[in-house]
C-alpha cells in the first residue's frame, strides 16, 4: 500500500492509499474553492454532563446530488470533483462540512450561560472513499480492497490520535437513505473527537467495573461466552467472530470482534487485517440478501479512547446495526429510545442470528 | 374530572377521564379478543450496563391502518374499536402490544450467557387518547382538554408508581410518521419501566454531582439562567417557561419547565396544571407554523424516578424535540449520534429560538 499526501485547493488534506506501490499522484485540484469553515462550537449540556457540537455550516452541506454531480467520483477532464485524480483505490480527505476541525475561529465561543461552558470544536472529520465506482457498495468490494480500506483506517487512527486535543477516533460507514445518507457514492467517515463520546465512556465504565470485580477484560469474556453459546454466531475464522449480541438493541445488530485483545485498528497484525475481509463481506452480503434489498446500516468501529487512563480496558470491535425490522418497516428511535435511552427490540437476537445464517447471498 | 375504570374483553384495563362529572360509562367491549401477550424479556447489556427489552410480539403491531379501521376512534354501532364508547374526552388503556406488562410468562427467561442476565419485562404500557377526533392534533386541542390530559397523566403517574417493580413512569407523545408513528389518531403513551432508563439515570447523576458541589438543584439553576439570558426563551407565564436549551441536541428542541421545583406530574398544583396549557399550545402551534406543515416531534415528560434514593434531586420538565432541520430535510441519528451518543446539531439554539418566536401560527 502506497500513501500519498496531497492538498486540495482550499488547503484541505487529501490522501491516496494505493494498492500499487508505483502509483504516481500528481494531479492538482484546479477548482477555486472558498476557504473551509472554521471549527464548530462545543457546548456542555449540564443536564447529563455531555458535550454537544453546534455546527451550523453543516445545514448547507451537499444533499443527495444527482449522479453526474457526485463529489466523490473521480474527476474527469470535464468535471472536477473532490478527488482530483481520474481514478483511485482508496482516498481519504478532510470533510468540507466538518463537525470538528483544527481551523480555529478568530475568537473562541463564549458560554451561553454560566452553567453551559463552550469551547472550540477542535478535531477533524474525514471522508473515506472506498472505490471510484459510484454504484458499488462495501459488500461488493473485493477482499483486497477491504484490506486497503482497513489499512487506511489504521493509518488515520494513528495519525489522528497524535493530533493535539483528539480524545477518540471513530471510523464508521452510514449506508442507505433510510438513515440519512446524503451522498450515495460508497464512502465512510472518520470523526476525531476532542472528548470521549458518551457511548465510549459508558463502555469504558462498564469495562472498569468488570475489571475491578474480576480482574478480567469484559469484551474478551463476552466474546468467549458467545463463541461457547454458538446460537448467535453468524460467521468467523481463526481471527474474528461475528455474532448477534445477546442483548442486541437493534432488529439486526452484529458485532465483529477480533479474537486477540486489540485496542484499536492500528494494533491489528497483518494476518488479523487480512482475515477481517472475508468475515465482514460474508456478513454484509447476508445482510443485503435478508430482504432482497440493500440493508440500511451503520457500521461503527469502537476503538480505545486515545488518552483515557482506562484505555487498556477497551477492546476493538465493529458494531453493525440496521434500522430495518422487516421488509418495508423500519425501527425508529421514538420516545423510549430517543428521550429515555431505553431500547425495545422487536426481534429476538437468536432469531436475527438464524435469519442471517440462513440468508443466501 | 370524573374517572371511570372499566375492562376490555381481553382483561386489559380502560379508564375514561371525563370532563363532565355526570358522565356514565356503561358500554361493554363486545369484541372477542385473544388474550394479551405475556410480558417481554429484559436482557442486560454488559457492554454498557443497561437493560434492553426484547418484545417480539410487537413485530405484528397495527401499522398505519386506514382511517376507517383506526383502533383509537370511538366505537360506532357498526364498528368496535379499542374504545367501546361512542364518544369520549380522554381515554387511557393498556397497550395491546406492550413492551412491559404484569402478565407473567409461565416460565421466567433464562440468561442467554452468564454475562447477560435476563428477567421478565414487568411493568405497564398504556395508550392515551387525547380526543375522539381522528384528524385533530394536540396543538388543536382546547385548553380545557389539555388540562384533562394532564390530569389523566398525573393520575396514571400516581397509580403506576404504586405498582410493584415500577421504577420510572414516562409519559410521551410521538407525533408524525417521520419518527415512526404507526397510528395517526392523536394519542400519547405511558411506559412504566421496571428500571431507571439510561437518560433518567444520567440526569440524576448530573443532578447529584451538582448538588454535591453546590448544595443546589441543577434544573432550578439552569431554568434561572435561561430566564435571565432571555435569548432562548420562547414563551411563558407565571408558572412555566419554555426555552430552547443552550446545549440543544436537536435542530428544534424546547424545554417546558415549571417555576417551582416539582418532582412529577402528580406534584403539580391545580394552578400549575391549568397554566401549562396556554404555554404548551403556544409552543406547539409555533412549531407547526415553522415549515407550514405539521412538525414531527417527540414530547417527553421527564419525571423523578419512583424509588431512587436521589429522587428528590430530579425536576419535572417536558422535552419537546423534532427531527426536522429544514423544509424537506430531517436530522437523522447516524453514526455519531447512534453509535457514539455524540450529537452534532446543525441549528444554533439561539437561531431556533428566534425562528420559533417569529413563527406566526
Amino acid at each position: 500500500m502506497k500513501k500519498t499526501i496531497t492538498q486540495l485547493s482550499d488547503g484541505r488534506e487529501l490522501i491516496y492509499f494505493d494498492e500499487r506501490d508505483d502509483a504516481v499522484r500528481s494531479e492538482v485540484d484546479a477548482r477555486h474553492l472558498p476557504p473551509p469553515p472554521k471549527a464548530s462550537e462545543l457546548r456542555y449540556d449540564p443536564l447529563v454532563d455531555e458535550w454537544v457540537a453546534i455546527a451550523t455550516h453543516r445545514q448547507s452541506r451537499t444533499h443527495l446530488p444527482p449522479e453526474d454531480e457526485c463529489p466523490l467520483c473521480p474527476s474527469t477532464p470535464e468535471r472536477h470533483t473532490e478527488i482530483p485524480a481520474y481514478d483511485y483505490d482508496v482516498v481519504v480527505f478532510e470533510n468540507r462540512f466538518p463537525a470538528f476541525s483544527h481551523r480555529f475561529p478568530s475568537a473562541p465561543p463564549t458560554a451561553p450561560t454560566p452553567l453551559v461552558p463552550a469551547r472550540v470544536g477542535v478535531g477533524r472529520c474525514e471522508v473515506v472513499c472506498f472505490t471510484p465506482d459510484h454504484d458499488a457498495s462495501f459488500a461488493s468490494l473485493p477482499q483486497r480492497r477491504v484490506r486497503t480500506v482497513l489499512g487506511a483506517l489504521a493509518d488515520r487512527t494513528s495519525e489522528l490520535s497524535a493530533l493535539p486535543d483528539v480524545e477518540q477516533v471513530f471510523c464508521f460507514e452510514n449506508r442507505g437513505e433510510e438513515i440519512g445518507v446524503t451522498l450515495r457514492h460508497p464512502h465512510g467517515q472518520i470523526y476525531a473527537y476532542p472528548f470521549v463520546p458518551p457511548r465510549a465512556l459508558a463502555m469504558l465504565g462498564a469495562a472498569r467495573r468488570y475489571a475491578d470485580r474480576t480482574g478480567r477484560i469484559l469484551l474478551a469474556d463476552v466474546l468467549a461466552a458467545e463463541r461457547a453459546a454458538r446460537v448467535r454466531v453468524i460467521a468467523g475464522n481463526e481471527h474474528w467472530t461475528a455474532y448477534v449480541p445477546a442483548a442486541a438493541r437493534w432488529p439486526f445488530e452484529v458485532h465483529l470482534v477480533p479474537h486477540r485483545h486489540v485496542l484499536d485498528l492500528a494494533g491489528l497484525t497483518d494476518q488479523e487485517s487480512s482475515a477481517f475481509a472475508p468475515v465482514y463481506l460474508d456478513v454484509l452480503r447476508r445482510c443485503d440478501a435478508l430482504f432482497g434489498a440493500p440493508l440500511p446500516y451503520i457500521s461503527a468501529w469502537h476503538q480505545a479512547p486515545v488518552r483515557h487512563p482506562d484505555r487498556a480496558l477497551a477492546y476493538l470491535h465493529l458494531q453493525l446495526t440496521s434500522v430495518r425490522r422487516a421488509a418495508g418497516k423500519l425501527k425508529y428511535l421514538a420516545g423510549s429510545e430517543s428521550a429515555m435511552g431505553a431500547f425495545v427490540n422487536d426481534v429476538r437476537p437468536e432469531d436475527a442470528a438464524r435469519l442471517l445464517r440462513e440468508s443466501k447471498p
